[in-house]
């Protein structure tokens, strides 16, 4: 895959600065070569732009004159999204539905759909348009996947869910195992079996091993434009809003609610039952207990403000041993000073 | 699915109050229409109950003449278990051993168990009665599973493992991947040959791609009962109770011993070659460092008596920063006044 | 299988005590029985010595003289490995290629591969000499397994990646799944395409359902000899160095350079964008959040030295309720003093 500069340009309305030339990849600044298309956006990279060997570097206007060939735009994560999308090769090597895979004669799997070897479609499954079903793929009785998703190998969607458009789901993916829940009975756990569903809709990701349990009764749901990362732990009756950023780890318990466009940063935990408003945002390992105010900024655990914890925690507790001399310190001289008082008042 | 009240009362031996009716589903008060039962435990759910649309409520005595028709419990939780299982469809939708499964000559499946597509069921392995392995499951040579299993997709049981009776595997969950053990030698780290093996006893349940190590030598064993959730990680050697619960993302080092009726909540982490006694509980996050005494109940990392941390971190913690103010305000009144008290002993 | 003392001690040249005799296997000082060897390396197992039924110990010269019967070692847990190495009976119980597999007709398998039903292998991708490909595995189009890898059950390797010889895959590990990459937008997080690759170099382990992310762009490394636990998550273009230690379900962010010889134990948590010098160890549960010099010790979250955290977090902040009681006496005090000073100075 190879275009010239001006191509590129004109295909994602951009405007370039100096000689146009032949693009034939995206990489790094450190690693790009003069075929490659390279991007700035942190001033922390701006030395290397001076020992850069890339063709051309997309970034803002301010830094676009730094350089002999800048593609010039006002967004550049977004731009670069769109620029690699271009050189991008989508990962798989068949086409069409392969005589290995498994479709029961009860599932509709659409005509321009691929499926490869070891994918199995269970009775009264649906697969919609262009959507791919790596190897190993388990798509459960009466599942309904939309349009042009990918289900990397070995994801695993029970039966009874329903997954929008343009959802793409990692290797080793989980939707529909079910729930935790266990009615406590003088003779141990019995099963209280998750007769729910999980609902996944358009535009979601979800990570490499990452796990969202069907609900009890009712559904688990993940909305519109979230990312899940890897090896995440959604609970049963899980309720996520849009646009959320839900990084790698992270455990959100049974009944919870997250509003739109909340991030819980790496191996954060959050308990059952609880509401996080729109647009919270959580430090790595926070451990949320109780209901989380929209917009908030929280940290550690048991989650404070943000603020106050790195101020309580980051600055004062490994100043602690020093507090607790210092308090020693004051106590013996109060005492000798209310001992010599003590003598004076004699 | 659906049945009179009157017989699903019979059926669980319950009384109910009102009149009979056809129930076809269970559901939320929120959610439940007028053919389904729902249920109610907890007392900040009261309101639901003026307005749900439920055809019968199943609660306790207290609360049933509150709706017009209920199914009368003592143990609510129990119960709902029991009448969700006579709704319950189970996943699946093929029965017997499908051509396009891998059963070894030397395994033996007993034919009423389900084998789908895709499964691989190694030699001299052993299938029990009417258990079910659903595609991608992996059952390793001379492993020996027990009967009413449920495996679900994608489910990894490695060689020479014991699976009970009635024991769930939830997809992607790995039983018998080997221990984390290495000599640290002049070349680096050696591998230490896993040869011990895993035995799950009966009615325990696995969650959605956890991982049970198989020992060192000797055996990993999670007993009679347990429950363990999503993205737990049990580590070689390690021995767990009766009747625990583990939930979910929660790690547990190699060779620790856990009593019986133990929780451990979510993300805990139990180090290696420490012994929980039995009904100890664990706070969600805790970092076990030491033994722990049986029916304690431990907060924190490092893990403390549960109400001394939520005192200490949770209480004192974030009051730091005023905390440090007082004494630093201590410390200057007390130069102070020793300063002129000095100045009075000249 | 079962051989002479005699001929495992000069299979191993290690020296042996006592008489002749035939060995069968390993196993603990506990479970061992006479035709088995077993081990001593730590002094607290010391009394199980006087009971245990073992035919022969492996042990250090120190021990030797207290067993009737002992194979004599310098490194213990170094020779453990090599004998248990001896009794070890690989998994899986298939050769060659099997039927079921697929192949794709432009993929290299070496002839002395094992390929198992179910397992995948993309276009271009090759497999080593002697490699075993598990029921389930996935290998993507272009990518290169070395020799002498085992890939347990429903690992996933993605295309274009490189894995070198002697590397082990425990199950359902996940090489390749794409990094999380999103660009904020106004209309939603725009995902970047994940086109860089993962090179894993020789002698690396890879625990169950551990999640190594491809490079965005450029490469996502493991290098020579390092050992990952169960339950991992790598991020995209991280770089981790020789012979480290990744213990369970630690979590790497992206772009972080790791260096030879670190350790990280069990839920440890590290940042994008850092760098952890060579030697370095952090203990559990850790929550790193900044650069970490070589050799340092580090504890905590956020982790600072570990010394300083075990003094200022399990030796002071269990006593802060009492400190807090102490300011308030010494507040009281002083305050009285003053007042009564006050007094006095009229």
């Amino acid at each position: 895959m190879s275009m010239k500069l001006s191509a590129l340009a004109e295909k994602l309305g951009l405007e370039y600065t100096g000689a146009d030339r032949e693009i034939s990849g995206v990489n790094t600044l450190e690693k790009a070569g003069p075929d490659d298309l390279s991007f700035l956006v942190n001033p922390k990279y701006l030395p290397q732009l001076e020992i850069t060997k890339a063709g051309c570097v997309l970034t803002s206007g301010s830094y676009a004159e730094k350089v002999p060939c800048a593609l010039v735009s006002a967004n550049v994560y977004m731009d670069l999204a769109r620029v690699v999308d271009v050189f991008a090769r989508p990962q798989g090597c068949l086409t069409g539905i392969h005589e290995l895979a498994f479709i029961h004669p009860d599932a509709q799997v659409d005509p321009s759909a691929t499926v490869h070897p070891f994918a199995f479609v269970g009775a009264g499954a649906v697969i919609g348009a262009e959507t791919v079903l790596f190897a190993g793929v388990y798509v459960g009785e009466e599942t309904v996947i939309g349009s042009k998703c990918i289900l990397y190998p070995n994801c695993v969607v029970m039966g009874g869910l329903t997954v929008g458009d343009r959802v793409i789901l990692q290797p080793g993916a989980v939707l529909g195992g079910d729930g935790y829940g266990y009615a406590q009975t003088p003779l141990g756990h019995m099963k209280i079996p998750q007769i729910g569903t999980v609902s996944i809709e358009d535009d979601v990701e979800v990570g490499s091993n990452t796990a969202i349990d069907r609900a009890a009764l009712d559904v688990t749901r993940v909305r519109r434009g979230t990312k899940i990362d890897n090896l995440v732990q959604v609970g049963h009756n899980v309720d996520i809003g849009e646009n959320c950023l839900i990084i790698g780890q992270t455990g959100i318990g049974g009944s919870t609610v997250i509003g739109n466009g909340v991030v819980l940063a790496g191996q954060t935990g959050v308990p059952d039952n609880v509401k996080i408003g729109d647009g919270a945002m959580v430090a790595a390992q926070s451990g949320i207990l109780s209901d989380v105010e929209p917009g908030s900024r929280m940290a550690g655990s048991p989650a404070i403000n943000a603020k106050d914890y790195f101020r309580a925690v980051g600055v004062c507790t490994p100043k602690l041993p020093e507090l607790f001399k210092r308090v020693k310190k004051l106590e013996k001289e109060l005492a000798a000073l209310l001992a010599a008082g003590g003598a004076s008042d004699e």
